[in-house]
Protein backbone atom coordinates (compact mmCIF):
# COMPACT_ATOMS: atom_id res chain seq x y z
CA UNK A 1 0.00 0.00 0.00
CA UNK A 2 2.95 2.15 1.21
CA UNK A 3 4.97 1.07 -1.77
CA UNK A 4 2.20 1.89 -4.24
CA UNK A 5 1.37 5.03 -2.75
CA UNK A 6 4.96 6.23 -3.37
CA UNK A 7 4.92 4.71 -6.98
CA UNK A 8 2.03 6.71 -7.82
CA UNK A 9 3.58 10.22 -6.51
CA UNK A 10 6.76 9.41 -8.79
CA UNK A 11 4.69 9.00 -11.74
CA UNK A 12 2.69 12.36 -10.68
CA UNK A 13 6.05 13.85 -10.97
CA UNK A 14 7.39 11.76 -13.55
CA UNK A 15 3.90 13.45 -15.78
CA UNK A 16 4.60 16.73 -14.47
CA UNK A 17 8.60 16.53 -15.67
CA UNK A 18 6.67 15.55 -19.10
CA UNK A 19 4.53 18.05 -19.33
CA UNK A 20 6.76 20.86 -18.79
CA UNK A 21 9.02 19.25 -21.32
CA UNK A 22 6.54 19.36 -23.74
CA UNK A 23 5.73 22.54 -23.05
CA UNK A 24 9.24 23.94 -23.32
CA UNK A 25 9.46 21.66 -26.70
CA UNK A 26 6.05 23.78 -28.01
CA UNK A 27 8.36 27.06 -26.68
CA UNK A 28 10.91 26.14 -28.54
CA UNK A 29 8.94 25.61 -32.05
CA UNK A 30 7.72 28.88 -31.75
CA UNK A 31 10.78 30.24 -31.08
CA UNK A 32 12.33 29.17 -33.98
CA UNK A 33 9.85 29.51 -36.40
CA UNK A 34 8.98 33.31 -35.77
CA UNK A 35 12.96 34.31 -35.25
CA UNK A 36 13.71 33.64 -38.91
CA UNK A 37 10.00 33.82 -40.31
CA UNK A 38 10.95 37.54 -38.59
CA UNK A 39 14.52 37.32 -40.98
CA UNK A 40 12.37 36.51 -43.68
CA UNK A 41 10.22 39.59 -43.84
CA UNK A 42 12.12 41.78 -41.59
CA UNK A 43 9.60 42.21 -39.23
CA UNK A 44 11.29 43.65 -36.15
CA UNK A 45 8.06 43.59 -33.92
CA UNK A 46 8.02 39.76 -34.54
CA UNK A 47 11.22 39.60 -34.09
CA UNK A 48 10.82 41.74 -30.34
CA UNK A 49 7.94 38.93 -29.34
CA UNK A 50 10.88 35.95 -29.97
CA UNK A 51 13.14 38.16 -27.67
CA UNK A 52 10.47 38.54 -24.98
CA UNK A 53 9.54 35.27 -24.90
CA UNK A 54 13.46 34.12 -23.63
CA UNK A 55 12.72 34.28 -19.86
CA UNK A 56 9.62 32.39 -19.54
CA UNK A 57 11.75 29.47 -21.78
CA UNK A 58 14.59 29.85 -19.22
CA UNK A 59 12.33 29.97 -16.08
CA UNK A 60 10.84 26.47 -17.35
CA UNK A 61 14.26 25.46 -17.61
CA UNK A 62 15.02 26.13 -14.24
CA UNK A 63 11.64 24.79 -13.10
CA UNK A 64 12.33 21.23 -14.40
CA UNK A 65 15.56 21.27 -12.93
CA UNK A 66 14.41 22.00 -9.75
CA UNK A 67 11.47 19.78 -9.94
CA UNK A 68 13.76 16.61 -11.47
CA UNK A 69 16.19 16.93 -8.64
CA UNK A 70 13.64 17.32 -5.49
CA UNK A 71 12.03 14.15 -7.19
CA UNK A 72 14.96 12.26 -7.38
CA UNK A 73 16.27 13.16 -3.70
CA UNK A 74 12.42 12.29 -2.41
CA UNK A 75 11.88 9.27 -4.26
CA UNK A 76 15.19 7.78 -4.81
CA UNK A 77 14.55 6.43 -7.86
CA UNK A 78 16.62 3.69 -10.06
CA UNK A 79 17.67 2.44 -13.22
CA UNK A 80 15.22 3.55 -16.27
CA UNK A 81 13.27 5.33 -13.67
CA UNK A 82 16.49 7.72 -12.46
CA UNK A 83 17.21 8.08 -16.37
CA UNK A 84 13.87 9.20 -17.11
CA UNK A 85 14.25 12.16 -15.07
CA UNK A 86 17.51 12.44 -15.93
CA UNK A 87 16.46 12.45 -19.87
CA UNK A 88 14.09 15.13 -18.93
CA UNK A 89 17.04 17.70 -17.30
CA UNK A 90 19.06 17.21 -20.09
CA UNK A 91 16.18 17.58 -22.89
CA UNK A 92 15.04 21.16 -21.71
CA UNK A 93 18.76 22.15 -21.12
CA UNK A 94 19.32 21.61 -24.78
CA UNK A 95 15.40 23.57 -25.61
CA UNK A 96 16.89 26.04 -23.61
CA UNK A 97 20.25 26.65 -25.64
CA UNK A 98 17.42 26.31 -28.63
CA UNK A 99 15.96 29.37 -27.35
CA UNK A 100 18.85 31.47 -26.88
CA UNK A 101 20.10 30.74 -30.14
CA UNK A 102 16.69 31.90 -31.02
CA UNK A 103 17.02 34.85 -29.64
CA UNK A 104 20.65 35.45 -31.08
CA UNK A 105 18.74 35.52 -34.82
CA UNK A 106 16.16 37.93 -33.51
CA UNK A 107 18.19 40.13 -31.65
CA UNK A 108 19.88 40.29 -35.61
CA UNK A 109 16.69 41.03 -37.63
CA UNK A 110 15.87 43.73 -34.64
CA UNK A 111 19.86 45.11 -36.09
CA UNK A 112 19.41 44.83 -39.71
CA UNK A 113 16.68 47.11 -40.15
CA UNK A 114 13.90 47.03 -42.97
CA UNK A 115 16.50 47.10 -45.91
CA UNK A 116 16.12 44.49 -48.24
CA UNK A 117 18.65 41.77 -49.55
CA UNK A 118 18.90 38.98 -51.83
CA UNK A 119 16.05 36.84 -51.72
CA UNK A 120 18.24 33.57 -52.55
CA UNK A 121 20.39 33.81 -49.26
CA UNK A 122 17.23 34.39 -47.17
CA UNK A 123 15.36 31.07 -48.90
CA UNK A 124 18.94 28.87 -47.78
CA UNK A 125 18.12 29.98 -44.47
CA UNK A 126 14.51 29.31 -44.48
CA UNK A 127 14.82 26.15 -45.63
CA UNK A 128 17.72 25.38 -43.14
CA UNK A 129 14.93 26.34 -40.33
CA UNK A 130 12.26 24.35 -41.80
CA UNK A 131 15.06 21.00 -41.80
CA UNK A 132 15.47 21.71 -38.04
CA UNK A 133 11.95 22.51 -36.93
CA UNK A 134 10.86 19.53 -38.87
CA UNK A 135 13.83 17.40 -36.72
CA UNK A 136 12.96 19.09 -33.94
CA UNK A 137 9.82 18.05 -33.97
CA UNK A 138 10.36 14.42 -34.92
CA UNK A 139 13.09 14.47 -31.73
CA UNK A 140 10.58 15.61 -29.20
CA UNK A 141 7.52 12.83 -30.65
CA UNK A 142 10.38 10.32 -29.92
CA UNK A 143 10.68 11.68 -27.05
CA UNK A 144 7.39 11.38 -26.11
CA UNK A 145 6.96 8.17 -26.90
CA UNK A 146 10.04 6.79 -25.97
CA UNK A 147 10.57 5.75 -29.59
CA UNK A 148 14.50 5.15 -30.05
CA UNK A 149 14.04 3.81 -33.68
CA UNK A 150 12.53 7.53 -34.24
CA UNK A 151 15.36 9.38 -32.37
CA UNK A 152 17.93 7.39 -33.96
CA UNK A 153 16.63 8.70 -37.72
CA UNK A 154 16.87 12.73 -36.48
CA UNK A 155 20.06 11.70 -35.04
CA UNK A 156 21.44 10.97 -38.89
CA UNK A 157 19.20 13.50 -40.37
CA UNK A 158 21.33 16.27 -39.28
CA UNK A 159 23.77 15.42 -41.92
CA UNK A 160 21.66 16.82 -43.85
CA UNK A 161 21.38 20.65 -42.65
CA UNK A 162 24.93 20.42 -41.82
CA UNK A 163 25.63 20.45 -45.64
CA UNK A 164 23.14 22.97 -46.33
CA UNK A 165 24.70 25.35 -43.85
CA UNK A 166 28.20 24.22 -45.18
CA UNK A 167 26.91 25.22 -49.20
CA UNK A 168 25.06 28.42 -47.66
CA UNK A 169 28.68 29.81 -45.95
CA UNK A 170 30.45 29.54 -49.31
CA UNK A 171 27.51 31.12 -50.89
CA UNK A 172 27.31 33.77 -47.99
CA UNK A 173 31.29 33.97 -48.28
CA UNK A 174 31.05 34.90 -52.60
CA UNK A 175 28.03 37.37 -51.89
CA UNK A 176 30.76 39.44 -49.30
CA UNK A 177 33.38 39.07 -51.58
CA UNK A 178 31.30 39.81 -55.05
CA UNK A 179 30.31 43.42 -53.31
CA UNK A 180 31.78 45.02 -49.69
CA UNK A 181 27.99 46.32 -49.01
CA UNK A 182 27.06 43.23 -48.71
CA UNK A 183 29.61 42.64 -45.84
CA UNK A 184 27.15 43.56 -43.06
CA UNK A 185 23.93 41.55 -43.80
CA UNK A 186 25.68 38.82 -44.32
CA UNK A 187 27.68 38.67 -41.60
CA UNK A 188 24.68 38.65 -39.30
CA UNK A 189 23.24 36.07 -42.09
CA UNK A 190 26.25 33.83 -41.39
CA UNK A 191 26.00 33.97 -37.35
CA UNK A 192 21.77 33.45 -37.82
CA UNK A 193 23.01 30.19 -40.30
CA UNK A 194 25.62 29.02 -37.78
CA UNK A 195 22.90 29.50 -35.24
CA UNK A 196 20.31 27.25 -36.97
CA UNK A 197 23.11 24.29 -37.54
CA UNK A 198 23.60 24.47 -33.71
CA UNK A 199 19.68 23.71 -33.07
CA UNK A 200 20.21 21.03 -35.30
CA UNK A 201 23.00 19.93 -32.63
CA UNK A 202 20.57 19.88 -29.69
CA UNK A 203 18.22 18.06 -31.85
CA UNK A 204 20.70 15.18 -32.26
CA UNK A 205 21.39 15.74 -28.42
CA UNK A 206 18.04 15.49 -27.64
CA UNK A 207 17.76 11.98 -29.74
CA UNK A 208 20.98 11.05 -27.77
CA UNK A 209 18.81 11.01 -24.46
CA UNK A 210 15.87 9.42 -25.61
CA UNK A 211 18.46 6.56 -26.70
CA UNK A 212 19.95 6.93 -23.33
CA UNK A 213 16.46 6.49 -21.72
CA UNK A 214 15.62 3.47 -23.10
CA UNK A 215 18.82 1.63 -23.08
CA UNK A 216 20.79 2.80 -20.13
CA UNK A 217 23.89 3.30 -22.43
CA UNK A 218 25.40 6.31 -24.47
CA UNK A 219 25.62 5.81 -27.92
CA UNK A 220 28.81 4.80 -28.49
CA UNK A 221 29.73 5.41 -32.59
CA UNK A 222 30.35 9.12 -33.16
CA UNK A 223 27.69 10.89 -35.25
CA UNK A 224 28.93 11.79 -38.25
CA UNK A 225 29.89 15.27 -38.29
CA UNK A 226 28.69 17.58 -41.99
CA UNK A 227 29.32 21.09 -40.69
CA UNK A 228 32.54 21.28 -42.41
CA UNK A 229 32.74 25.53 -42.37
CA UNK A 230 35.31 25.55 -39.55
CA UNK A 231 37.50 24.13 -42.18
CA UNK A 232 36.47 26.16 -45.14
CA UNK A 233 38.55 28.89 -46.60
CA UNK A 234 37.25 29.95 -49.76
CA UNK A 235 39.60 31.30 -51.76
CA UNK A 236 39.39 34.85 -53.44
CA UNK A 237 39.15 34.28 -57.35
CA UNK A 238 41.94 35.48 -59.10
CA UNK A 239 41.54 39.08 -60.28
CA UNK B 1 27.22 6.44 14.41
CA UNK B 2 24.62 5.76 11.20
CA UNK B 3 24.26 9.36 10.70
CA UNK B 4 27.76 10.54 10.89
CA UNK B 5 29.06 7.41 8.48
CA UNK B 6 26.25 8.40 5.95
CA UNK B 7 27.45 12.10 6.40
CA UNK B 8 30.85 11.02 5.73
CA UNK B 9 30.27 9.10 2.71
CA UNK B 10 28.30 11.96 1.86
CA UNK B 11 31.67 14.29 2.34
CA UNK B 12 33.39 11.71 0.60
CA UNK B 13 31.07 12.05 -2.19
CA UNK B 14 31.40 15.75 -2.59
CA UNK B 15 35.44 15.91 -2.36
CA UNK B 16 35.31 13.87 -5.40
CA UNK B 17 33.20 15.89 -7.45
CA UNK B 18 34.93 19.13 -6.57
CA UNK B 19 38.15 17.41 -7.75
CA UNK B 20 36.50 15.97 -10.65
CA UNK B 21 35.48 19.74 -11.30
CA UNK B 22 38.79 21.61 -10.71
CA UNK B 23 40.02 18.56 -13.14
CA UNK B 24 37.52 19.94 -15.95
CA UNK B 25 38.37 23.67 -14.55
CA UNK B 26 42.42 23.25 -16.00
CA UNK B 27 41.53 21.02 -18.67
CA UNK B 28 39.15 24.29 -19.88
CA UNK B 29 41.29 26.40 -19.34
CA UNK B 30 44.47 24.69 -21.01
CA UNK B 31 41.74 24.69 -23.80
CA UNK B 32 41.02 28.51 -24.28
CA UNK B 33 45.04 29.16 -23.89
CA UNK B 34 46.01 26.81 -26.36
CA UNK B 35 43.54 27.39 -29.34
CA UNK B 36 44.21 31.24 -29.17
CA UNK B 37 47.53 30.26 -29.11
CA UNK B 38 47.11 28.41 -31.86
CA UNK B 39 45.82 30.86 -34.18
CA UNK B 40 48.30 33.59 -33.05
CA UNK B 41 50.90 31.39 -33.95
CA UNK B 42 49.10 29.43 -36.82
CA UNK B 43 50.26 26.22 -35.02
CA UNK B 44 48.10 23.27 -36.94
CA UNK B 45 49.76 20.70 -34.38
CA UNK B 46 48.51 22.53 -31.21
CA UNK B 47 45.60 23.21 -32.39
CA UNK B 48 44.93 19.19 -32.93
CA UNK B 49 45.53 18.96 -29.90
CA UNK B 50 43.10 21.35 -28.37
CA UNK B 51 40.46 19.18 -30.57
CA UNK B 52 41.87 15.91 -29.21
CA UNK B 53 41.37 17.09 -25.38
CA UNK B 54 37.45 17.65 -25.77
CA UNK B 55 36.46 13.82 -26.05
CA UNK B 56 37.82 13.55 -22.58
CA UNK B 57 36.46 17.04 -20.88
CA UNK B 58 33.42 15.51 -22.29
CA UNK B 59 33.48 11.88 -20.70
CA UNK B 60 34.54 14.21 -17.25
CA UNK B 61 31.28 15.82 -17.41
CA UNK B 62 29.50 13.08 -17.79
CA UNK B 63 31.50 11.28 -14.88
CA UNK B 64 30.31 14.55 -12.99
CA UNK B 65 26.66 13.88 -14.00
CA UNK B 66 26.28 10.66 -13.27
CA UNK B 67 28.29 10.86 -9.65
CA UNK B 68 26.37 13.69 -8.90
CA UNK B 69 22.80 12.29 -9.66
CA UNK B 70 23.94 9.17 -7.88
CA UNK B 71 24.67 11.08 -4.86
CA UNK B 72 21.41 12.67 -4.30
CA UNK B 73 19.72 9.56 -4.94
CA UNK B 74 21.67 7.69 -2.33
CA UNK B 75 22.01 10.19 -0.10
CA UNK B 76 18.84 12.21 -0.29
CA UNK B 77 20.93 15.50 0.81
CA UNK B 78 18.79 19.03 1.40
CA UNK B 79 19.33 22.47 1.59
CA UNK B 80 23.12 23.67 0.77
CA UNK B 81 24.17 20.24 0.42
CA UNK B 82 21.52 19.64 -2.45
CA UNK B 83 22.26 22.96 -3.97
CA UNK B 84 26.27 21.65 -3.66
CA UNK B 85 25.59 18.84 -6.13
CA UNK B 86 23.77 20.72 -8.45
CA UNK B 87 25.87 23.74 -8.08
CA UNK B 88 28.33 21.16 -9.18
CA UNK B 89 26.31 19.77 -12.37
CA UNK B 90 25.22 23.10 -13.86
CA UNK B 91 29.65 24.36 -13.02
CA UNK B 92 30.49 20.86 -15.61
CA UNK B 93 27.95 21.82 -17.74
CA UNK B 94 29.38 25.24 -18.61
CA UNK B 95 32.83 23.94 -18.93
CA UNK B 96 31.78 21.43 -20.88
CA UNK B 97 30.75 24.28 -23.55
CA UNK B 98 33.66 26.23 -22.62
CA UNK B 99 35.10 23.42 -23.98
CA UNK B 100 33.43 23.02 -27.18
CA UNK B 101 33.87 26.41 -27.90
CA UNK B 102 37.64 26.51 -27.44
CA UNK B 103 37.93 23.25 -30.31
CA UNK B 104 35.62 25.27 -32.82
CA UNK B 105 38.23 27.95 -32.49
CA UNK B 106 41.19 25.48 -33.06
CA UNK B 107 39.16 23.61 -35.99
CA UNK B 108 39.16 27.15 -37.44
CA UNK B 109 43.39 27.54 -37.16
CA UNK B 110 43.33 24.02 -38.85
CA UNK B 111 41.06 25.67 -41.69
CA UNK B 112 43.37 28.99 -42.07
CA UNK B 113 46.74 27.26 -42.36
CA UNK B 114 49.79 28.95 -42.64
CA UNK B 115 48.79 32.45 -44.64
CA UNK B 116 49.60 35.32 -42.34
CA UNK B 117 46.97 38.33 -41.55
CA UNK B 118 47.08 41.55 -39.76
CA UNK B 119 48.67 40.97 -36.49
CA UNK B 120 46.42 44.04 -34.60
CA UNK B 121 43.47 42.20 -34.74
CA UNK B 122 45.08 38.84 -33.82
CA UNK B 123 46.16 40.91 -30.87
CA UNK B 124 41.98 42.16 -30.43
CA UNK B 125 41.67 38.15 -29.78
CA UNK B 126 44.31 37.28 -27.49
CA UNK B 127 43.71 40.78 -25.63
CA UNK B 128 39.73 38.85 -25.59
CA UNK B 129 41.09 35.52 -24.37
CA UNK B 130 43.18 37.06 -21.44
CA UNK B 131 40.46 38.53 -20.25
CA UNK B 132 38.10 35.67 -20.68
CA UNK B 133 40.37 33.51 -18.92
CA UNK B 134 41.31 35.71 -15.87
CA UNK B 135 38.00 35.78 -15.86
CA UNK B 136 37.93 31.89 -15.52
CA UNK B 137 40.59 31.32 -13.25
CA UNK B 138 39.10 33.95 -10.67
CA UNK B 139 35.40 32.27 -10.94
CA UNK B 140 36.83 28.82 -10.65
CA UNK B 141 38.65 30.13 -7.42
CA UNK B 142 35.32 31.90 -6.28
CA UNK B 143 33.87 28.50 -6.82
CA UNK B 144 36.61 26.29 -4.69
CA UNK B 145 36.41 29.06 -1.84
CA UNK B 146 32.92 29.29 -1.94
CA UNK B 147 33.54 33.43 -2.63
CA UNK B 148 30.35 35.34 -3.23
CA UNK B 149 32.46 38.57 -3.20
CA UNK B 150 34.59 37.44 -5.57
CA UNK B 151 31.96 35.73 -7.78
CA UNK B 152 29.61 38.60 -7.57
CA UNK B 153 33.58 40.49 -8.93
CA UNK B 154 33.58 38.03 -12.12
CA UNK B 155 30.17 38.97 -13.18
CA UNK B 156 30.86 41.97 -13.18
CA UNK B 157 33.85 42.00 -14.97
CA UNK B 158 32.01 40.27 -18.22
CA UNK B 159 30.95 43.91 -19.37
CA UNK B 160 34.37 44.61 -20.17
CA UNK B 161 35.26 41.36 -22.49
CA UNK B 162 31.84 42.25 -24.13
CA UNK B 163 32.83 46.31 -25.02
CA UNK B 164 36.36 44.11 -26.47
CA UNK B 165 34.31 41.99 -28.53
CA UNK B 166 32.13 45.28 -30.05
CA UNK B 167 34.64 46.96 -31.05
CA UNK B 168 36.69 43.55 -32.36
CA UNK B 169 33.40 43.40 -34.25
CA UNK B 170 33.78 46.46 -36.01
CA UNK B 171 37.47 46.28 -36.76
CA UNK B 172 37.06 42.75 -38.44
CA UNK B 173 33.93 44.43 -40.53
CA UNK B 174 36.53 47.01 -41.35
CA UNK B 175 39.08 45.00 -42.51
CA UNK B 176 36.23 43.21 -44.87
CA UNK B 177 35.26 45.89 -46.50
CA UNK B 178 38.81 47.20 -47.03
CA UNK B 179 39.86 44.16 -49.03
CA UNK B 180 37.87 41.07 -50.39
CA UNK B 181 40.65 39.26 -49.69
CA UNK B 182 40.73 39.78 -45.95
CA UNK B 183 36.98 38.12 -45.92
CA UNK B 184 37.81 34.32 -45.18
CA UNK B 185 40.24 34.70 -42.15
CA UNK B 186 38.08 37.67 -41.28
CA UNK B 187 35.19 35.46 -41.41
CA UNK B 188 36.95 32.56 -38.92
CA UNK B 189 38.04 35.59 -36.72
CA UNK B 190 34.50 36.83 -36.12
CA UNK B 191 33.18 33.52 -34.96
CA UNK B 192 36.81 33.12 -33.20
CA UNK B 193 35.76 36.33 -31.25
CA UNK B 194 32.11 35.39 -30.66
CA UNK B 195 33.29 31.93 -28.85
CA UNK B 196 35.57 33.96 -26.72
CA UNK B 197 32.60 36.24 -25.77
CA UNK B 198 30.49 33.34 -24.98
CA UNK B 199 33.07 31.53 -22.87
CA UNK B 200 32.96 34.73 -21.00
CA UNK B 201 29.21 34.38 -20.70
CA UNK B 202 29.90 30.53 -18.73
CA UNK B 203 32.12 32.31 -16.90
CA UNK B 204 29.52 34.64 -15.31
CA UNK B 205 26.83 31.35 -15.21
CA UNK B 206 29.65 29.86 -13.18
CA UNK B 207 29.32 33.35 -10.55
CA UNK B 208 25.77 33.21 -10.64
CA UNK B 209 26.52 29.11 -9.52
CA UNK B 210 28.36 30.33 -6.51
CA UNK B 211 25.51 32.70 -5.66
CA UNK B 212 23.16 30.50 -5.82
CA UNK B 213 24.98 27.32 -3.87
CA UNK B 214 25.58 30.21 -0.63
CA UNK B 215 21.96 32.28 -0.82
CA UNK B 216 19.55 29.17 -1.81
CA UNK B 217 18.26 31.85 -4.65
CA UNK B 218 19.07 32.89 -8.49
CA UNK B 219 20.46 36.06 -8.87
CA UNK B 220 17.55 38.72 -9.47
CA UNK B 221 18.85 41.05 -11.19
CA UNK B 222 19.64 40.80 -15.06
CA UNK B 223 23.20 40.48 -15.61
CA UNK B 224 24.15 44.45 -17.58
CA UNK B 225 24.62 42.62 -20.92
CA UNK B 226 27.42 44.69 -23.17
CA UNK B 227 27.64 42.24 -26.38
CA UNK B 228 25.38 44.37 -28.70
CA UNK B 229 27.24 43.25 -31.84
CA UNK B 230 24.07 40.91 -32.44
CA UNK B 231 22.42 44.53 -33.32
CA UNK B 232 25.70 46.48 -34.56
CA UNK B 233 25.34 47.62 -38.19
CA UNK B 234 28.85 49.41 -39.68
CA UNK B 235 27.52 51.28 -42.69
CA UNK B 236 29.62 51.04 -45.93
CA UNK B 237 31.77 53.52 -45.82
CA UNK B 238 30.47 55.86 -49.14
CA UNK B 239 33.05 55.07 -52.32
Amino acid sequence: MADSHITKAFDVDLQDLARMVAEMGGMAEKQIAESVDALARRDARLAQRVVALDPQVDALQREIEERGILTIARRQPMAVDLREIVGALRVSNDLERIGDLAKNIAKRVIALGPASYPTQVIRGVEHMSDLVLNQLKQVLDAYARRDVAKAMEVWRGDEEIDAVYNSLFRELLTYMMEDPRNITFCTHLLFSAKNIERMGDHATNIAETVYYIAEGKTLADERPKGDTTASTAVPFPAA
